[in-house]
């Protein structure tokens, strides 16, 4: 039976405490990326109904910095399932509260893997897309994942047909 | 003055404690891109000598999970300085001690800007490779940052020379 | 200016680790009172849009426990604003994301004091409740008032008219 | 076998660290009552030597802000035991160790149910009051009973005998 | 004006967390370390009423593993103060509240140095010994200053009369 | 079979984070400790292929304090196996990546116990020394054992035939 991409939202938001920066006083990235891993893994279980494991995570770049004091908000939900792995789409922002200011942080991909009880891959419901971004959002998956098995080594370059086209457009 | 890959190695280990784990015992992934992160940003102010903030973390994929009570080492090293960005490459996998068995986790590529006294970005030295190894990260980081650029939508896919040759020969 | 409930809303959705519950496996009641907390901070921050300290929390009772590996939603926004000090209602709930059951874990109040730069209280805006619900809560505000002021020994009970008829009627 | 409050006694003192406190250097509400929770599962323990989970909290409100650097001191003993439920009161104070202050914080009443084995409501002992202080605590607990009860849902305030005498008088 | 052992004592309660331990559930020696070292600056920091920084640790052995769910109990108080630097003593024992079993896990001394507001070294009140229990720690302080010394590289083995004696008579 | 002082290596690099200092934004000498028990514990465990628990830990002295956001370097490995029990020794520097300044915080001796899977000690490789250093290692190993007996009260002060020699010679 297949999900809709809504049905697996979720979100979270967290504060900036002082553990987490560093001594310019900005949320250090691999803190965010913990946060982010947790976000995207409740809702590749919230998609699978089942326990989950981070596969991959797609380039990411951070565009601003989030300070001390600030509010995190993370929005996560899946975007397409592959048999076994689904594709997680992240929407980061920061905010500060007081200054009534909210500022991008970073989109990204993170992928999971489904488990059944003995841990092993377990197929996970397809996907349905719903909105115009849920299915610019779904069909851009097929992509990435080229991407992704390129550079596990897994696909050649010249068998990713989408990517290929992509830079002879250019 | 330039500065060897080498002398910006940090070495990292750490004990998957039951905080670290998911269900199933291993180590979740976002726990091990924060201590990723902490160690590659170490390497980067050991070549830079002064602060650095993540700027970006290339894909990457978890091949073996890491299991509670395991050690997981992290080798980090600068590849490439480009005026005020740097890319480090980081090899980290795990180990059961009490059953003598190393596996590989994951490879990574992240990059750090450094900072001056006021939070803005700063010239890092050069980097000058030794080894062979060394030779060829350093020639990947422009191919590396190309995707990064073309990613970030700061470059268009046809101008990325050294890529375009990638998918073309395929 | 006024400001609406909907405007303070703050989502926060955690995941139970296993330093977060005690030895039966379930989520202990002061960790899950540290993250509602922080949840009604934020939303009274986005209400006065200045820094908050905790002033008071209602009786709260814990209905169900909440698992190891479940999903902890709360979701919080301000009822009403009493010159410097806000009350913020809090719903919080759990969910097995693999057996796909949710389950109430409580509700509650918290308020705070908003300061100003200085650390001294500071007026809060006004809040208008737009819907039946936000009604219901702003009107119980002055109820629920009149019992912390009676608790800290600030109001003789019978001078608490509404909370007198209460009991009157029985 | 009947014990006494002083049997349950549980003395904790924390340090305050930076990632307790807010942007004022202050602690946080909700980092004070997770350690609440645990001093007052200890002492509820202590007096029915069994597993216990918290059932509720009463209406607490903070005096006076612990600062950075300063030693939390948190006393808990049972005050009563009621069939499978115990109340447990707390004090809670501040002390600055350099300028010799020692300020209230906060009194406050948590209760706790224990179980068995099988994780199921079990009696614990009676408690029985020694001192005046221990009079006065067992025997406002009743009232104190009666209010979690109405606020539960679970008594009308009406029948709240103890409660109503006190609006009356007011 | 001096001060007594009694003033500086510290009492802190604490429960052994599954983070805490290692994969046999026991709490692991340096979770232990790092409480008792809270403890003991506390009670320096009351003796002397200023900042301390622990200077050292003597030999101590761990004589039974403390569980998992166990309370953890550590008694600290001031034995003796050298001008700048002050001797903790430290009692830590473990308690099984379900079995009622009280074990002992290790005795202790860390030694601190105050600081004044410029960060430098400061001298402490003197210690005055009250009870029996109080003169015997205070006397064996000197001795074991002595170890510290010689360990330390401060002091030749042959000038500390103290320890001679005890090797000569052993 | 025996194993080399080298084959139990561990290098552990941490950054100091805000949670970890006082108020002078120095190390807190617990948390290096508990740093310091983890990366023993590994090396003890690489040699003997076994869970560890810490048994003791000598006399140690802090040189100089490690800043935050400063960088502590860790590196343990057994300098020799007693039957069940193993001795490893720890040397810990910090360092000032922008300032470029390395400083020694200490070196030390934790031992400890090897354990099969019934939670019993159990015997550990023998440790064969290669180097001059770990030769100087190994032989004073004994006398550090000595040391540990007598305070420990199994060990009479006269028997220890290479310490008193120690004070006769001073």
């Amino acid at each position: 039976m297949a999900k809709k991409p809504a049905d697996s939202l979720v979100i979270m938001t967290e504060l900036v405490l002082p553990n987490d920066t560093n001594v310019f006083g900005n949320l250090m990235g691999g803190r965010l990326m913990y946060w982010m891993d947790i976000a995207a893994a409740l809702a590749a279980q919230k998609h699978s109904n089942a326990p989950v494991v981070t596969a991959s995570v797609d380039n990411l770049s951070f565009m601003n910095s989030i300070k001390l004091g600030n509010a995190v908000h993370i929005e996560a939900r899946v975007t397409r399932a592959f048999n076994t792995s689904m594709e997680v789409y992240l929407n980061v922002w920061g905010e500060d509260l007081v200054a009534q200011n909210k500022y991008q942080s970073n989109t990204a991909y993170y992928t999971f893997v489904a488990l059944d009880e003995a841990g092993k891959p377990k197929a996970a419901a397809d996907l349905k897309p719903e909105t115009e971004e849920d299915m610019e959002l779904f069909n851009g998956a097929l992509r990435r994942r080229q991407v992704r098995l390129i550079l596990g080594g897994k696909m050649k370059p010249g068998d990713a047909k989408e990517l290929k086209a992509l830079f002879e457009k250019g």
